[in-house]
């Protein structure tokens, strides 16, 4: 019995490696060289091909790399009774904590425009925004937004919360579905940790923007097709948002001509904000493959019906 | 009786105006328009002229406006009977920690790297430096070294410090006068909030630089005269330290053909990491006054044999 690892643009050697270190008794194949397909138990994919999985005849369930499972999800090859599973590592959660954390201060503390500065030779101290006048809200509080909630609260920002059930975090104010507007209108940096499904695609537009409390800023580290980008350029060009961190984008690696290039209000980051680790994410693969083996139940299971 | 507001380079009156706020009773001057320099008995001064305050008969003690003190020490003029005293408030330290935490997640997540290849329209991820590999080591735990060690650590960072006296913090390792080279031996961002005195000066040079653990990186947030510059430069230009983060330089602002500019190198900010608030500020500078009108002894005092 084997275990697949299969993706279109990511390498997956070093997964397969640590796979390997951790348990040399596991057999892998890596996508499109396998040999032998009847003997594939378990797939672990990122942005996989539509229309592969359906074929290894005794595939049992099939795991994300990541956090994020939409590109399973979408897949409607993908029977339906093979369970989906995630990854959520402790680095994972920390890495993006860290990374909202920093891009909230850097926020606060105007690093934009003192790096512009710098290149234009221009010492000018910018008015700061005061910490205790900035809310910054956290829309969507999986494992990686409640991570990131709390990170932020005992760094001493307010900070607020937003998911479709309501969550009780120490130090976070909290939301529930019907009360998006609310948390909206509290929220001056809007930080998108949600998982993208149909209901959440192209919720970050000009309408959710405008709801804002001024000056109002956003952090997508989620999945760039959260974001209608037309109408992001619009909320910065109208000053109904003051600055965006994009760390992801509906076309990944963002093509040269993208307008968000050459905009002074945006700061881009290839997608870094949370990099699954090989060894860490190796252990709970193999915990998952086993549990396979042996008929137990599958830790991280996903809602296929929610879609996370 | 008064209070005098005394300073070449900066605007007291935000500082007359939030004393009248705190306190409509206390007669304030500021300098040089003095109209009773005989009514003076408390001067507070940031950068102010030498030869002057020796000159007020009735001054009994004076503050500094912010925690630096070496202007204050520096002016040999001054009666060695009259206490300094310093101004420390939470606010101070808490802006600085933000700053040292921010800029440290900076330099391990290679925010300044990123903001480059936006400028030049590039997706590259780059390797990221593992945080739980990265040592961030606090030159000077006074005040605000304290609080910035303390708050890194909160937010997982693995942190030392070293201090003339060797102090105790929850979370850090910290070191003595002695221990000076083993605490540089172990540290890869050195953070600088040492205060400026005799001993001090020009202790960032390329000595010192080449004691870090690599990779090296330091962040300047304490007094431009703590830095030799020219050693900075070599040091980066051969890579014993990969990045350096400069909030204070030997002339403010930084004059416009100063080799700091243009370096990719080198991050700038002018002067911001902490900046003193005006109303919580009145509040320890009528304290203090007041303690000087009734006799009483003062607070944050200055040992000017220490120089801080």
């Amino acid at each position: 019995m084997s275990l697949l690892l299969i993706s279109q643009n990511r390498d997956m050697a070093p997964f397969r490696d640590a796979i390997r270190r951790a348990d040399a008794d596991i057999d892998t194949e890596i996508w499109p060289d396998v040999q032998f397909p009847e003997r594939v138990l378990f797939a672990v994919a990122w942005n996989h091909p539509k229309q592969v999985l359906h074929q290894y005849k005794n595939l049992k369930a099939v795991s994300s790399l990541g956090a994020g499972v939409d590109h399973l999800v979408s897949d409607t090859t993908l029977p339906p009774e093979i369970p989906l599973t995630r990854v959520v590592t402790a680095s994972l959660a920390d890495q993006m904590a860290d990374f909202v954390l920093m891009s909230v201060l850097n926020l606060v503390r105007r690093s934009h425009d003192y790096f512009l500065q710098q290149k234009r030779v221009n010492w000018t101290v910018q008015p700061a925004y005061k910490k205790s006048d900035m809310t910054t809200g956290i829309l969507g509080l999986g494992e990686l937004g409640s991570s990131s909630a709390k990170k932020l609260a005992r760094a001493g920002f307010h900070v607020t919360g937003w998911s479709r059930t309501k969550k009780e975090l120490s130090g976070v104010e909290t939301y529930s579905e019907s009360e998006l507007d609310l948390f909206l209108s509290g929220t001056n940096i809007l930080v998108n940790l949600l998982p993208l499904t149909n209901d959440t695609e192209g919720i970050l537009g000009l309408n959710l923007f405008k709801k804002l409390k001024q000056p109002a800023f956003l952090l997508n580290a989620a999945r760039g097709e959260h974001l209608t980008e037309e109408d992001l350029i619009y909320a910065l060009d109208s000053h109904i948002l003051q600055h965006a961190v994009l760390d992801v984008f509906q076309t990944e690696p963002l093509p040269d001509s993208h307008p968000f290039w050459n905009r002074e209000s945006v700061t881009i980051t290839p997608h870094i904000a949370s990099v699954t680790d090989p060894d860490e994410t190796a252990l709970l693969l193999i915990d998952n493959y086993k549990r396979v083996l042996s008929g137990q139940s599958l830790r991280f299971t996903v809602d296929k019906m929610k879609g996370y």
